[in-house]
């Protein structure tokens, strides 16, 4: 260790965590690559093994690092984030970060509006609606599923337009010529059930955050209902929130 | 049912959930109620046995209820929601919407600041921090972890302020008399390990939301750093995102 430990109160393994984290965050231990073995470890750091796989321990909790048995301990991917302080579709909010954004049409069809679809959308039970499913890719890595529900008088449009890389936010604006306005979103957290793991290339029973988002147009009429299931470890929202909304408001 | 079937393209056991949800969202069927079994809802509205299930099913993917093996079907208590468009405590943003609120104190001591904790309430690792975590029962419910991390300074008076009735927000507005200004966070899904299993009610491996927020005082500085844990079958966040900010802005 850098510091003479009889001089440190901090504890061996929570120095050995922050110098590993340290050197994973600046990219001296790439991400995707694998670290020194726990013996290497030991005899770089003049520490014992216990400490070294307390200090690995800590930092997969942390999600920096993962274990593949029999082949090593390797260093986390980032986890892609979204913005989510204003209104952005996946592909502008990721690829303005250098990300490349891809996704796989599942299905484009029309079916018959029911239940929260029908509510939402102010559709009567029974009308006809356009479901898109569409599982976005992140740098290659599926990272969601989105389930999106539109008026049935966009299909033909929505049909011909480049959905494999295009956001769905910027054909109705764009091809569509329809302005949008405010999304009501509710996030939480469920498990993955057979239909989404096959789609996330994730377990059964792994975490995912689930989003309802229904965006309006710019007059406030509901337009676009969706539901988004996004990778619990792949994924994160971020914003920022004001204690005080300006006085502007 | 109330249409005639032969006039209506909706099929059956759509019918039927249309008409229950309405009856559960009405309160005709209320919060934590058994619903008629499913004997008696093909007696009711002359459907088949397939019809019933289907239809409960369906409902039961929604949320809006649950089976207990041996005892029957229930209504679902509503999902308690948080809006999140403004920063505010769980206590204020809930008890507005005529919920209690009951805060139960876990612990309240001081540690050694490190990673995470340290980096991003700008002191040196080692240095002295407040943790104090909580559980948060929502109508007599736990419903989240919450683990924040304070000022070392505001030791001696968050030990006597009543963390079990108030949030930690308006503690530090009334109390402290500190201004607060804006949070950063960031939201996703992770499964309950056994600590947050033990301390959320739930069973390890169920869905769980975190977030990780940092909330600023209204200089900019960072002064309140926490991680929070909330049932994912309990709980959600809900937000409004604009398309475009106001020019104010």
């Amino acid at each position: 260790m850098t510091d003479p430990m009889h001089f440190n109160p901090v504890p061996l393994f929570a120095q050995l965590k922050t110098q590993l984290r340290e050197r994973i965050l600046d990219g001296t231990y790439a991400p995707s690559s694998r670290l020194p073995s726990e013996h290497q470890l030991c005899a770089l750091h003049g520490v014992s093994r216990i400490t070294v796989r307390q200090a690995l321990g800590d930092l997969q909790k942390e999600g920096l690092i993962f274990k593949v048995p029999g082949k090593g301990t390797f260093v986390s991917r980032p986890k892609a984030f979204q913005n989510v302080s204003t209104l952005q579709g996946l592909g502008e909010a990721v690829q303005a970060l250098g990300h490349e954004v891809i996704n796989q049409v599942r299905s484009l069809r029309l079916i018959d509006a029911q239940g929260a679809v029908a509510e939402r959308l102010k559709l009567k039970p029974g009308a006809a609606v356009l479901q898109v499913k569409r599982v976005r890719l992140i740098d290659r890595v599926p990272v969601s599923l989105e389930i999106t529900y539109l008026p049935a008088s966009l299909a033909e449009l929505m049909g011909r337009a480049d959905l494999a890389s295009r956001d769905i936010f910027l054909i109705l604006e764009n091809d569509a010529g329809i302005a949008l306005g405010h999304a009501d979103l509710a996030v939480d957290a469920i498990l993955a059930d057979p239909e989404l793991a096959s789609a996330l290339g994730a377990e059964e029973g792994s975490p995912v955050m689930r989003i309802e988002r229904l965006t309006h147009d710019a007059e406030g009429q509901p337009l676009d209902y969706e539901h988004l299931y996004y990778r619990g470890d792949a994924f994160q929202y971020r914003l920022r929130i004001d204690r005080h909304k300006g006085p502007a408001q």
